[in-house]
């Protein structure tokens, strides 16, 4: 099945190939009322705009946003809301190696063994294009949960982490990388070139914190709020694992070790004195920030020949010529921080709904 | 919002708390004509039953399942399958201190916050009791997907890993920790020991690999297979991290390391020189062995008090007596082949549902 | 598919057959807090349960109903509150008749051209003893919905209908039709012991209004208050059509004669002076009462022979001896209530998702 | 909640307002390797656009469809279908009397209540313009069914029902009206005239057959393939009733009356002796002709002013300038049938879901 709609209350559906004429989100089940422009949506499309450095691809998309349904006189009326972005950089290329061999790492196998038939172009619909949406939606969302803050960062490149005794958000807009650590954000300059050179990639890690969202929120037990955050993340192109909180780190803890203690805040909420487990207990939130950690595999477009086979099963070598981002994971900050907001919005209207 | 159900079109529902009468699931939407009797699930419960060894909890629960509807004369019938388990051990104790303080680690402080109200006996439907009604659902799948055999095992335990040079599958069977290591088996036993006895816990990291899943299963983009994968194994308790194939490992390789190549099978179908992708590409299935990987934190039971507050704010310290797990990563081995089965389940009847 | 839940975020999901040991519904996403326990959901049992008066089917069902999970100290815990219903008197006959041959009007064929299987004894799933589940579940619905108060009753019976001029709310609880009118429930009696003598069957209209629901419960377009009632009460076994407001009657109407004008009110809402629409416009409640028409067939089970065919494709004839309702639509009130109270109750937490 | 989609596998979202730029849906789930498009969609388009007679609202829309995604080389790819309708026809007029009080049978108050802020400029998001859409988006399904035709028509309007002793088909194209009564025509065109001259209104029944649907189609139990066309039905603009087969009708019969006796078929198929069911029992086809009725009431704009209040509570009257249709169940022909078309597409893919 083709599913292309993500929530439960808050929803939204994304439509449009990398190649078409448009792409675009419907979001349904906004609260009436907010103040909605295109210019609350087009700042976060910026982060994710193509061709802005040397290191992200070189496609130039405006990804100009337009608002066609559910806002009237700047105010969101609770209908609908159509997002519509246009594709205006569609290079006219040769397709017939791609059209013909299978790349690997991406879904052109796995589409045609599908759908026995996939547009090509670009990837299609499997293309990180898609994600132009999925941001704009998430901008909608932001304005569905102005108590949360939510914020993203590169975390490691290659396997090159930062360090966070020098992290520093207000440096995270200040580099190509998205960036929290000066040092680190010179080091990979030079890796990511290095990459970017000799046709190669490089895989990522990205954290999200989103602070402010108040207890309570989340379900059990199968739209835990940790649940709906694994699936909304391994949803975006090219990732491979989700952590919330210490993750994996917190298989190798003992009890007394991952223990989140607690003592009486001023305000009667607790206080905790740490945050292993990512502001998440049981599926639901603990007014801790909310942490996750996703992992992006390198992109899968490189200049190295592979071994592939062809649509008829035949040998073949392919090497992925075009405009990529040698590391996909960079421009997946505001993709993930997108995600959460989307997910965190679809709880926020489920918890009203239940307790009222 | 409350939400207890799993699955689009193959979906069960499940209800119980860990002292109430009885738990169980509703499976709905299986295919008729399938054999199925209480027979074909019982050996999923009977793994994952408590009791066995001492190092899982004591508490003795025979889970017996039954089946009450949605089968005739031993096969399935296509309508709804209810499948009950009777609780028979919840020992009569004094939950006096469960009531008024909150568990570190645990969904107390979650859950009042949320509904300002819960059932605290044995952490009500917060319980990891629940994955009983899990596993007993994920045997009906099974009956759905004959064609693929699913096979989890504990990878780690408090961060000691086992050597996949000694991998043997038919050494699951034979310790108490799924362990396909006979010599990590020996280790753990120490290992687990020391922390049971001690009244600390451990965590530990589950591994599961789905063999005979064809190409093709899988949709873009909110029901990835991947996706769906994420939200079913991060909904089990105490799982703060998932991967698909390399998972965090991917994102410091480069393209060229993490490609899986392709070469022309015999059987027209290509056969991959690497899995890196986990069988899984554009959230697609490639027909390649389904790999996914789980973390799971440390019991947050202790005997070491931790410090916490009241439900009325006050200060004061817990350690959390009773019978629990001092690793409960071991007994989600047969909860994560559940939930990866009923996954699958799931997308082989919504991909024949579009593509026929 | 089979498809065996109800509802957006106030969900029940119903399983059993009627001649299996026990039927029940799973409702989940009930708000927490709210006072429930097994002897406020009896009575709406014991108004449809069989074996009353002579007008209904003989079968003898105490339809005792239990609580298995979702409750703590008498309230709702906001978790999944399992209703579970013995089956006590199946009675042992020789079906091996209804096993051969299709009833006509039953769901006999239809289920084995869809299943190629089906459990035939007393109908199995397509037996109308499902609503005791529904009837159960729409007991928890009220509690959520205290601001509303719902009555249905029977409008017609094979054709004689009720006079509006003699309709006494107090009468529908003394006589075994659910009948308002005291004067047509006399001809009543006279007309369904003709039809259960003679082993035919008559239809039935029930009538059911909804009154205390506020202005703008609903949503356009494709969950409209109007639109889930009618799937609502069109789910329920026997019914051919479903009319809200002024219904197929509105039809014949000019717009000045369809029209419900208002007048300003004490309470600075409007006063409406007509509710040809029944209490819905645009898929949304106005605050008048919401006013649904449900019809119900004969019932398919009779005594005369009819043509059909036997599984094997060859001619014979049937008549469908065993325990049957007359007049379903009689027992189809507290199913219609039930049904219109679970809605409601949906769409009252769905309106607070989005509106808060 | 606001809630646009419609479906469960095969399903579409619509978003637009009857003023804003432009309109569209998503319809997602689409089998891949599909003929379609914009060729195929705008001819049921053409049969729903406005301004074709002076028999229906003089609004003049060309509601040219354009395919965004979804498709490549003429053929489906399995991705979510975009369809994109320009509103050209906006006149700008003076809103400030329908911004101010509320329309009687409009969703003006009902939509305030709700949001308390609506796009008031022709009914917004309420307008029938929606229907657009869904008329779009049955092209799609009819395209995924080809096994099934569909054919609706006007049964009667303001009460002046066809005689079926003069069913003609062929006729249904011949006259403004979908009427397939050439006599009956003549009357409706005097009739509409007159309603139309005098600023009144008409309601209106239409009908719907669906041949061709093989037994099998449907869903215990709700997810019944009546309840579904009920719920499709009810959710179109100025509906009021759905009736399966014999509808009300059939709560008058006996059940000898109401039987559908059958005869073994020459293809071993039973032939049945009547259709009193419309094609269903127990929630599935049973390979009979899907038999719908569907009442429309009239048009709520009418010429003569009516009792209302203001926004503020004032009272006052209205009356409903602007372009209009007189009869609104005229145009609802092509809406039926694309709701009709859009059920049995999700109801073929579901059943395939399950049975394979």
């Amino acid at each position: 099945m083709s599913y292309n709609t993500f929530g439960r209350v808050f929803r939204f559906t994304t439509w449009g190939e990398s190649h078409g004429p448009a792409l675009g989100a419907v979001v349904d089940g906004c609260p009436p009322g907010l103040t909605l422009s295109e210019g609350d949506i087009q700042p976060f499309l910026d982060k994710r705009r193509p061709g802005q450095s040397r290191f992200t691809t070189q496609r130039q998309e405006p990804d100009q946003v337009r608002i066609l349904s559910g806002t009237f006189e700047g105010r969101t009326t609770g209908t609908p809301i159509a997002l519509h972005i246009d594709n205006v950089d569609q290079r006219s290329k040769d397709y017939s190696e791609v059209a013909k061999a299978y790349r690997p790492g991406h879904a052109d196998y796995a589409y045609d063994a599908k759908y026995g038939f996939r547009d090509y172009r670009g990837g299609g619909r499997s293309s990180a294009r898609e994600t132009a949406a999925r941001v704009a939606a998430g901008a909608v969302a932001r304005a569905v949960i102005p108590e949360v803050s939510i914020l993203a960062w590169v975390e490691a490149i290659g396997g090159d982490a930062i360090d966070y005794a020098n992290f520093d958000a207000g440096e995270i807009g200040n580099n190509p990388f998205f960036c929290p650590d000066a040092e680190a954000a010179k080091r990979w300059e030079v890796l990511v070139d290095g990459a970017r050179k000799s046709g190669s990639s490089l895989g990522a890690v990205v954290a999200c914190e989103a602070t402010g969202v108040p207890p309570g929120w989340g379900a059990p037990l199968y739209a835990k709020l940790d649940s709906e955050l694994a699936a909304a993340c391994m949803s975006i192109n090219a990732v491979k694992g989700v952590e919330i909180g210490d993750g994996f780190a917190a298989a190798a803890l003992t009890g007394e070790e991952n223990a989140d203690a607690m003592r009486p805040g001023n305000d009667g909420k607790p206080v905790f004195l740490a945050n292993h487990a990512g502001g998440i207990a049981g599926g639901i939130s603990t007014g801790q920030p909310v942490r996750v950690r996703v992992a992006f595999k390198p992109t899968s477009s490189i200049l190295t020949p592979v071994e592939t086979v062809t649509r008829e099963g035949e040998a073949t070598e392919i090497m992925t010529k075009g405009r990529h981002d040698p590391c996909v994971g960079i421009r997946g900050v505001p993709v993930v921080e997108a995600m959460v907001a989307l997910v965190l919005a679809d709880q926020k209207l489920l918890h009203r709904a239940q307790i009222g």
